[in-house]
């Protein structure tokens, strides 16, 4: 997507031996990038949330991997490179799975194949990333069109947290759909939740407003009572894991969004491409593990300062006691659908959706 | 309320011809106290929330009032201050209510009397406001106490905005119940949500921590998955205005909370002084008028700099769009009960409880 008429990616290669980040922390107060070099870095940039979003976690991951190929491409430093990069997060399943799939590949490779191996199969899952989210985002502005065509008024859609551009290589994963839909000429409105604690809120307000995109910021507690008075058509939003049978692991405050919206005849969508799909997981809700962050991350909150320098204030005292879960699980009873690059189903349609073919009878 | 060993007052009378409020736009960073001699000055303090929660603006404006009939006791002197005040919050009927009851008083005496009269009245308010709080605060810690005799576990309370002693004239609503019952020795845990846009979740944690009850401040996002994993065994809110039927008009993100906490069978509970309590309204989602309170409070976030001063970051820019409404509408079959100074009714059982005793057959 573009930033002031310049087509970026949420990464890039950096030459052969880096990739090219934006630097999601200084967003949306100033655009600059980062370099990482080495697996260290790459690590540190997920931890940090310098990237953020489960499918660019998934394919920065990967290429954190493919760095450690070049300095070291031994068995041993792959199982340690491996296991670095798992425990940078803990709940979005991309992550596990481009590692996994890092790991297949280049242990059947000798080691001196593995690091041009590795960087080019970081690259090809970074393409399929764009690939996959440009399809899904089309089946996600049809969801849009069709309120328009039944309303004729601008369709008004409720998203949390940020599943844009920058969540991952390109398009997002709700906002795709959101920017293929205004781009297509289907007039769109969206109310941006601020996402506390880490406002990623903002992301997407920025995202949005450097689309064009007509968008309204709200406070995280507004959301259910906008349904209530008829303001939102659609709710649609990313996820960063989500079990076979449709329970949808997000951003914390999901779940509270999933209820109004079903308590509101409010059709709740999760935009998710396939490898944000847990095929393991039966039970999210106890199954997935919820990762605790800072509790700095809700006393001290970051901005511009009177003179529009980067700035943060504290709002609590560090004496405050804080509980910051990071995610939660929506249930698939208060899901009305899962976009995926292949289409929309019902959640207990998902599997179904991505089954292999049968042979012919 | 004690703060740091002192008895306070959220407002009180300072001399005959002012009262002295607490600056609750400085808390929890300082503590400050305003003296305020005019009408215009309380009007003020009103609109900007240097005083607030539904129980102490009735007291506040009342005063108000009573300093208006100082200056002129006059007949046109008095629709005008009534109307002036009126104007300054939409949402609390408190606020109605105090100032129906003061000119109700006013009307029918000579303008010679009225100044004396309603200074008087205006203090009857207040010391009905504590004896009230404290009634319906003994009624609340009882269901604490009642959760406690049934898991021997600390009880686990989760709130909503500020509904403490600052939010009335002493004791608070939801807040008078949790201090009653740690002081009468149930140990309590309270969930503090932190409820933006203005954080008076701050204040809570501040109340909290300088009596002593342990508490952790969480996002809003973060009750409804504290919920489902069952760390709630109650909820617990106060109240800007609740109909005949029950429905209970609070703090913007209350709805959410109380969807989650029937979709998890967590009790919730509205701590609801009769001034509270809106006899005119039968369907509260239609009838009472919502705030809408200024963008800024959502673009700008208030705390302390780097070394300690008050300081404001501007976390989203001046040209994003906002919208903050300031209150939303929990139905009454959301509500286990309502907590009054004449006890615990449901819903349906709220005008019963209030019903003036028929006259023996």
């Amino acid at each position: 997507m573009k930033v002031n008429g310049v087509a970026w990616r949420s990464i890039a290669a950096d030459g052969p031996h880096a990739v090219r980040i934006v630097d999601q922390t200084r967003l949306p107060f100033a655009f600059a990038t980062l370099r990482l070099a080495s697996c260290e870095e790459v690590a540190h940039a997920i931890r940090s949330m310098q990237v953020r979003g489960a499918p660019l976690i998934g394919v920065t991951a990967a290429y954190g991997l493919a760095l450690a190929m070049q300095r070291d491409a031994g068995d041993a430093a792959l199982v340690a490179a491996h296991a670095e990069l798992l425990a940078t997060r803990p709940t979005a399943v991309n992550l596990r799975w481009a590692l996994g799939r890092m790991r297949a590949l280049l242990q059947a490779l000798p080691p001196a194949e593995r690091a041009e191996a590795a960087w080019r199969e970081a690259g090809r899952i970074a393409e399929e990333d764009v690939a996959i989210n440009r399809a899904l985002g089309a089946h996600g502005a049809e969801l849009i069109a069709a309120v328009h065509a039944r309303t004729r008024q601008p369709v008004r859609v409720l998203t949390h947290c940020n599943a844009g551009w920058i969540a991952t290589v390109d398009y997002g994963t709700a906002l795709s759909a959101v920017y293929q839909a205004h781009d297509g000429g289907v007039p769109v409105h969206v109310w941006v939740d601020e996402t506390r604690p880490r406002n990623q809120g903002l992301l997407t307000a920025w995202e949005l407003a450097a689309h064009g995109v007509p968008h309204t910021l709200i406070a995280d507690n507004a959301g259910g009572h906008l349904m209530q008075r008829g303001e939102v058509d659609l709710a649609l939003v990313g996820a960063d894991r989500v079990s076979r049978t449709g329970d949808v692991c997000n951003k914390i405050g999901t779940y509270l969004k999933a209820l109004a919206a079903f308590d509101n005849g409010v059709p709740f969508y999760a935009a998710v491409p396939s490898p944000t799909i847990d095929w393991e997981l039966a039970d999210a809700l106890r199954e997935i593990p919820i990762e605790e962050r800072a509790a700095d991350e809700v006393r001290v909150v970051s901005g511009r300062g009177s003179s529009g320098q980067p700035t943060q204030v504290t709002i609590a005292d560090p004496s405050t006691p804080v509980a910051n879960p990071a995610f939660d699980v929506t249930p698939a009873r208060l899901v009305t659908g899962i976009v995926t690059e292949r289409g929309v189903a019902q959640p207990a349609g998902l599997a179904a959706l991505f089954a292999p073919p049968r042979a012919a009878a």
